[in-house]
């Protein structure tokens, strides 16, 4: 068993850097204070033996050596990253989780056969440089290093400077490494398990993505003064496609969703009809058959709801990715180890994306989740309990080690 | 008749004080360029032989004397300020237009029983500092004066503040003076003149308006982990009462208008489930029981279609005028000018708020409508003819000159 308190004083500690404004925080990708976060992070590693690699988009690789020299590192890890306004677990419970792993090991003086490598992946947010998870896309040639540098924030500055100018930009080409295998733990970020009571997800798939951004096009003019007859109102446009993407989500029960989160509405004045909106639609399942069926019926009926009332559409997708199913292999060690452990465990599909989701394609990968309090997440009310962290890294130590084999 | 040319003029060198990105204006209430224009619009008054009165909440009032010492003023006018983005003709018009009387008066040596004082209503717009109408709101008595200094900018900066900055606080008490009658010459800001090819609009009525701010309250969670049945989306709600707004606007035909202009969503991300929304209902009509049978339904329909799918509602109302009916003898007078002077003409009701409106309740009034292009306004492309200025105007004298007796 790992050690849940100390486990529990470094995710305190490490919550210190990039305070929030409401007990969360705000730690962005490529801040000074993500560079802080790194640093301590490192230094932990080095505290606990291991050596620190860094490859050229800023991706941490700290590595317990294993006792075959050619054997392939197993790899456990997460982001140190947050959102502006985000929580203290996100992503740093996976981090977190991976050293005290190692810390255990050195404890019980445990050596494995494979090595064992915990990663910070860079930039798993996305909100100060879109897209999500983008260091972890790169390493699995889902984006090149040079598109993933061209990125910039809203202050019009660059991924590949920001790196440059926090320190963190290493050597290593990026994938270069090959993985035994890949274990990420992750707060659920969504009320499934708290609802059903359960201590552990085991995360067989994950949903597919498309980022739709819709344009709705009327014609901006005087509320009062436009005979209804005469007006094109962009917004009525963005509720028939608000209620249009629900009923797709609902039809396609069980196991998918989605909702418009951003719209931005122009003119946006109280007396002016909306001259145009421009909206993103999320549509998530984890079937790509059903992904596909679900877009194709958006694309289908959503310009012809528009036209019917007088106003164009037009959309491109912006974000994309397909639905994982993770490795059996590692899948099934999370579950016996669940199991073996005692804890109370259910398989579950991950609602969100993950750097798992695309080293998946590149490594035998699965994923263990456990609850947070009322399924809160990019939020700095963001909370888990004590108990959650320590069952959720005891089930990831032990289908690490059960991977690295002792 | 006027003479067009040099109204024209005029119009062209107001609109270089606070020129717009984009040909228009943005000469917003209070600021320095607001300073500019009353100053140029002083000097040209007092060239024309006027005296200039200021009240305390800075409505300017210049006076061409009349024959009888013991007869009240007929007033003319509207407003010289604007839209961040606004047009140069937008409440210009009817300021310069009055103006243009008095030159013509001058040309023609011609003097009136009653005298003539041309109004420059300070912050039509309320789009710096809301309410719209304020100053002729205090002027009617609709709104005391320190409520309206007390009004507020985005800046924090307040109303009397900013009006004694750029010193244009009067002596004078606000709505202290007794009018014989009030003209307003204005752009319809909407499509009917200029589909029905009229030169001329006679305002009978003005509509009667309501805002409604509403706030839909769901929960704010991640759109990829949150179950469709576990959700509670804001955005849905924003959704419905777009459509019952529309719904109830469409069954209140004819001269019923109903949308929603200004709407801010949290936390605006692409993958949350808007959590609150916060928008505006405009709703307006002509006659006030239809306009409160409008509110009424609303307020009884959109809290049951929010409940229904689990988003709580709440509104409260930001504005609101009742209808006005015009002076029936200002009316009559307007439409024999546009008759005798060979314009084309129609009825039409107002479908903007304007400083006639309120000052319709202290004083015989009536408004002239002339077309813009393609009903476009509050906007920097907002554009009229020459001719239709020179129409609009020159119905404004023969009404004005016709009221204030030779
Ligand atoms: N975990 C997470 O929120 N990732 C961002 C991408 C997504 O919306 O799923
Ligand atoms: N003329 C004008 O746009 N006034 C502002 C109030 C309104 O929305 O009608």
């Amino acid at each position: 068993r790992i050690n849940g308190d100390r486990l529990w004083d470094s995710l305190m500690e490490m919550a210190k850097i990039g305070p929030g404004i409401a007990g969360g925080n705000n730690r962005q990708t490529l801040t000074d204070e993500d560079a802080e976060g790194r640093a301590l992070f490192q230094k932990w590693c080095e505290d606990a033996g291991c050596s620190m690699g860094v490859d050229e988009i800023g991706n941490m690789f700290a590595r317990r050596e294993g006792t075959d020299p050619d054997a392939l590192p197993v790899y456990v890890g997460s982001h140190l990253d947050t959102q502006p306004t985000g929580g203290k677990y996100d992503g740093v419970l996976g981090v977190l989780g991976g050293l005290e792993i190692i810390r255990s090991l050195n404890d019980l003086g445990i050596k494995t056969k494979h090595p064992i490598v915990v990663t910070n992946w860079t930039n798993e947010e996305g909100t100060r440089f879109a897209p999500a998870m983008l260091a972890s896309g790169v390493f699995a040639g889902k984006h090149t290093l040079d598109w993933a540098f061209d990125r910039e924030d809203a202050q019009g500055k660059k991924f590949g400077d920001e790196l440059e100018r926090i320190g963190w930009k290493g050597d290593e080409k990026v994938g270069d490494r090959k993985m035994h295998a890949f274990f990420e733990l992750h707060i659920e970020q969504g009320p499934i398990l708290e609802a059903e009571g359960k201590d552990i997800g085991v995360v067989t798939h994950g949903q597919g993505l498309r980022w739709i951004e819709c344009t709705v096009t009327g014609k901006e003019s005087h509320t009062g003064s436009t005979p209804m007859h005469m007006r094109k109102n962009a917004g009525r446009g963005l509720a028939l496609v608000t209620e249009l993407v629900h009923e797709i989500a609902m039809k396609n029960q069980p196991n998918a969703v989605g909702a418009i989160g951003h719209i931005d509405v122009y003119p946006n004045s109280r007396n002016i009809i909306p001259g145009k909106v421009v909206f993103t639609v999320d549509m998530r399942t984890h079937l790509i058959d059903k992904l596909n069926g679900m877009v194709d019926e958006f694309m289908q009926r959503a310009p012809k709801l528009c036209e019917d009332i007088g106003v164009t559409f037009d959309c491109h997708i912006v974000g994309q990715f397909d639905p994982p199913a993770f490795d059996e292999g590692c899948v099934t060690a999370i579950r016996e180890a669940a199991e073996r452990l005692g804890y109370s465990h259910m398989d579950i599909v991950s609602g969100a994306g993950h750097d798992a989701c695309w080293i998946n394609d590149v490594a035998p990968t699965a994923m263990v989740m456990c609850p947070c309090v009322d399924g809160l997440s990019h939020n700095e009310a963001e909370e888990i309990s004590k108990e959650w962290a320590t069952a959720g890294t005891d089930v990831l130590f032990h289908a690490v080690v059960e991977t690295a084999e002792i």
